[in-house]
């Protein structure tokens, strides 16, 4: 594209859930504000551009999070049809795919790149600017499972040695008869409200523990049900005298896929080769 | 299990398709042993295993081989269903997925490990036992969408630093007008009845430019398809001077499972955990 | 910020020559569009941005372009009084360094931090760039020391392990009476005037040449006096099979200014940290 | 050799101590069964082999264990010569080499490549499973100098990545006075009576350290003398939430011992090559 | 040069600073042994030596330490002339930079290569030769910013995998109204009178910390103003049981140059060419 | 010691050989100078050291030189007693142990520690002075086993990342029958005499390639048969335009323990512990 033209984006939940389970921080119904999770904190990104957003495949998993490699797998290959389909209406020129781990975002990518069309995720999009700001991140996540996925991610996208720890709140959504506790939309109403709250004390806990133990000088989130705590935690974390930035997925994604349209550019065509490559490499060393 | 137990395993190949189509080196119907490639270089190491095989799922991408990521994602959710059935079934003590991109691996072993069941593949089994007999090894393939996937394996599985390289013989099946001109079924024929190949030919030469110019000390092949090759490919470079072994996918795979079972280990819980996890970990470095 | 304020940026380049030395590709007076080489690609990207442009510091490196650690130390040094100024003259929320070997960058990034303004330069921003696009970028460069020294730059700035290589089209500007006969600015009229270019085909060459047999997936320049090649390279690529973006870093360096500015940060206060810093880690690892 | 052939081994310790002297697991004389440490682990995998055991060169460092680099040293030169004339009868198609540290293993297995005689060695058998099973392991082990020495076998055998910790418990055999009070013999014996053991209590606690902060998912053993604590430690972790295999050198050697016998593997004549060579390579790359 | 000439060497500070002023450890006028700190630790390597010792640019960050990326450039700047112009007078056949973070090193080696002249400093020997002696080295440093920068020093000079940790004793110099209340000189004069301090007591517990924590097997200093503390650490750390050598700048650097005069080497070419270089590589890969 | 004290040096070579067998390059008996290689060449060095050399322990491998890894595991365990009587001695502060491929250097320096006595190694000793004056080098060696064990060496001192190549000139020395036909003393007569050299020229030729394909910027030797080429190759590259410096051990060696004598250091106690160890570390991470 030139840099004139148009945004047009689609961004793409990773599942959708029936009304009152999941988090409860977003609708998979509705208007579209209300089908993003913090819409305030990304409205002011998608004031200039032309935005849709699609609720995501029905979820298989049940009402929890995504969390094993299961889960992940089937979730990325139903939400692979929705990135083909939107990219063969000519109507977007970036997809953003919502969620904090990612399924299916190499995949998406890749037939993005086969149109034109910039693919971004959150988790990728966190770590690449995570890397422009200091020297390691930090991920700041919600479960073991989804935690021992995520790095997965953190190594599979290339950041291994960007990536100082991981830091697990272990506040998982209810599964089979196990609850952590915690209520997402209750711990974000009590903030808003002015109260204390046990999910922000201890994701303020860990993040102090990761720069004073594991060198922490960036924080990303591990799921979107923590994207809200960004500016909390990182003022919390001025407070305490620590200038660290405090990134979350919507946002960096979107503006990711607005740096790519600007700059008319997708993907290689050598990471991400369709079938037939047009030409082929006789070696390739790793 | 103890190792006086009798092994029962179920083969799982990556998809079926009708006949006449695919590489014509294996049947999707008929007795087992037809629908193993190379029966005869494995059949030595299943005598003593009480085995079935499964078809695989119906290839969703048509005739040619699974090439790209979202083929390979594809033929990865169609193949764990089979998985959790035959680990629900109580039959098996070891499974192993037959192909060459493993589609699916990682989340079958995640299942396989909360039934205690070893679940191996063929991609990964190779390099584990490559890694063991030299420095390095190189990875004779297919096409170069194929090996940029295998690349991406190579990365997931930790070997980075064991492979030397992925040197591509450019030999895709047919696919939307283009072909290569090679037919597995008749260059394994022309072998078999003495004659030159040019696919075995090709595979020489780009072997001992991995030797002379990469630094491999062990081959293994990127695509089930070229698995006949093993023996003859370590023939032919004995007889050069070259003393290398030529490892391939589905004996590899088979004997890891047998070590497996016989040590009574599938995998590590925290490597691998199930949904909720019995216990958490605060921290994770990379 | 937020995502509504404007962008004010201040765009300064690495050394000023008199009139008919250096490049020749800019001017160090007149217009601000004849000060930025190539101003039509970068134009269409600055539209809706607030900008001025800085000649920079007077070279005393003589006419040559800026190529040993000696030279780029006494460039940095001239640099960074101006940076400062401009981040005290509270006009800035963005500070683009042009040049290829990002003279100053770092300390310029340690000043900008504690005023909360985005700071970036070439080399750094393509390299971020390109480690978004692909597995692994080159660099096409001018000379022997300047690629020595973009080598440190690969190293410092963490992108070791997604260079490929460097290449080196070897056409330094005079000096000392050596010279390669290579004029950029002869070489880019002919190529204006749809003639053939020595310079376009040595890129080409080395580029193939990167892909073939380095690895290389996405394509960086070392030197601006390069930059202009990139939608030309870029294209011929495409003429051979080879779907490779071709960065430079006028266009990279605003475009990641933009998204910093538009996210609100500007780099970690502990990568960045100001002396005295308002609190300390007790122990680092690497 | 093809899949049905008899596997012939023959185990050899790392050294032979007068009576009374050493751990006390194991005798240096006698029934074969009493020359192998923790018998009853071991016997069903011997079941279906024709094995003998050589009770390894006589101790030249004393009775304590071989802890230091010139110890390691003289115990590898020791046995080399018995591994040779092993080879060299003809009678054996596997040498399993006992004992924590693997005394002699790389030279052993390149004697043994030259007949086509698998060779391994416990520290490096344990490894290769261990990092199938999970991400990273961690290795329990008796002594500052021992730990040291096989810190430098990781790193000598390529698992420098896989490794997250070496936890020492510090109880070497007697030596120079010094003593740290642990017989090995009486708390092996305590734990087969039912009774509290010291050293299972402190393995189980560095154990739990290794999986808190190390990163630990796997557990192998430093010194022969602890591998009796395997199924002990991993019902222990167990009991504890944690679900992580332990290891132990003999089966683990012995195991990858049949793997290699059945798929007619001994290691790469590049990786060990023999003198004069039959072919050699003019480069070698790191 | 030949073993046997003699060894001329140009000891440069970093800065000088107005008496009263800095650390107060050393002079920026007077004899010669005034301007070095710890001159009794330092004589002993000179005896030999035909020394000059130059007290530096004046500084212009006023009376601290240096410790931000912009005071490292500024007195970089400012004595690479020093380097430059000693060079050219013919007098030296080796250059010694001192101080504790290397202002200036790299380009200052660059300009000494072209005229055969050995060039060394502090941090660069010390890390050398701690590299030598242990698996890792850890730094004991005195400030968060000075570490910082440190730490890219480690990087830079390709010792991230030999460096355990940097220990931050955290006693800046007083700066714009902050002090950590530590005096350097008044702390060296009650080692030197027997009485304890609070600085080595710091020195010996993070020293402790990196041993049993981070992996330390030999220490190095970050300042200068800590060189002092060698002999003193190590002892203390001898009393403890720790057998571990501690380095200090000035000796290392003193007795490097020692080495590549007597050797007759100054620097690889390639890696510190001159402009333009008498002969050019095509492709460089990382 | 103090710098004032006196050197007092052994020298130890690998091993002896009948007069008349072995490369004809040195002696096994006679005065000293005889029994160094290159006497001429490191004579200055050794004007103000107070020296003696031990033929080493006679050669159990025949007359060719040591090559492979039972072959090095035989000579270092020889030459470990040498090395342990002459630090009982007390007649040394310094041991140099020659030949190339280091045999008991490590076993040896752990000796040395314990007396306070300094141990270095030709191959060890130039990788450490060449990683001081360039990015990469590379090793000019003599033929495919002694370059495999060499390579191995390079990983065990972790040099791996600094070392561009190994350069094999397949030249061994007869063995069973097989020969290169080259002769050392021939060789190294002609050059004496002005004529040309095929040995020299390969070196030549393969040192090119070093620099132009794998990026080396520093030559060592694996062999110390070489080493009387170090001066001709560095000529012969100059006049290439290749400015790069050429080690070779004996002088590398000599002055390292120099260093390490006049700095008061030998090793670390914690790289190096004997048994039992005065003090132990809970864990240790890799």
């Amino acid at each position: 594209m030139s840099a004139g033209d148009e945004l047009r984006f689609l961004l793409i939940q990773a599942f959708s859930t029936p009304e009152g389970t999941g988090t409860g921080l977003r609708s998979s119904t509705g208007p579209k504000s209300a089908m993003l999770m913090n819409y305030e904190l990304v409205a002011p990104l998608l004031r200039d551009v032309d935005w849709d957003v699609h609720p995501g495949p029905a979820a298989t998993h049940g009402p929890s999070l995504v969390e094993t490699r299961e889960e992940f797998f089937a979730a990325a290959a139903a939400r692979l049809p929705i990135v083909r389909e939107a990219c063969e209406s000519g109507r977007y020129n970036g997809i953003v795919l919502l969620g904090g781990g990612d399924p299916g975002f190499l995949p998406a990518r890749e037939i993005g790149r086969r149109f034109g069309i910039a693919v971004n995720a959150c988790a990728n999009a966190q770590m690449h600017i995570a890397a422009m700001l200091g020297t390691k991140f930090s991920v700041i996540d919600v479960s073991e499972p989804h935690s021992v996925y995520y790095r997965a991610l953190i190594h599979e996208y290339g950041f291994t040695s960007k990536c100082a720890s991981i830091r697990n709140l272990d506040c998982p959504l209810p599964r089979g008869g196990a609850s952590s506790g915690v209520s997402y939309r209750d711990e974000k109403a009590r903030v808003e409200a002015g109260q204390s709250s046990v999910l922000v004390d201890a994701a303020v806990e860990q993040a102090v523990a990761a720069i004073e133990d594991d060198g922490a000088e960036v924080f990303v989130f591990g799921c979107s049900a923590l994207y809200w705590l960004a500016p909390i935690l990182e003022q919390r974390l001025l407070a305490l005298g620590w200038q660290v930035p405090v990134l979350e997925g919507y946002r960096s994604a979107i503006e990711l896929t607005r740096l790519m349209v600007r700059l008319g550019v997708s993907a290689s065509g050598l990471a991400f080769p369709g079938a037939p490559a047009p030409r082929a490499r006789r070696v390739k060393r790793l």
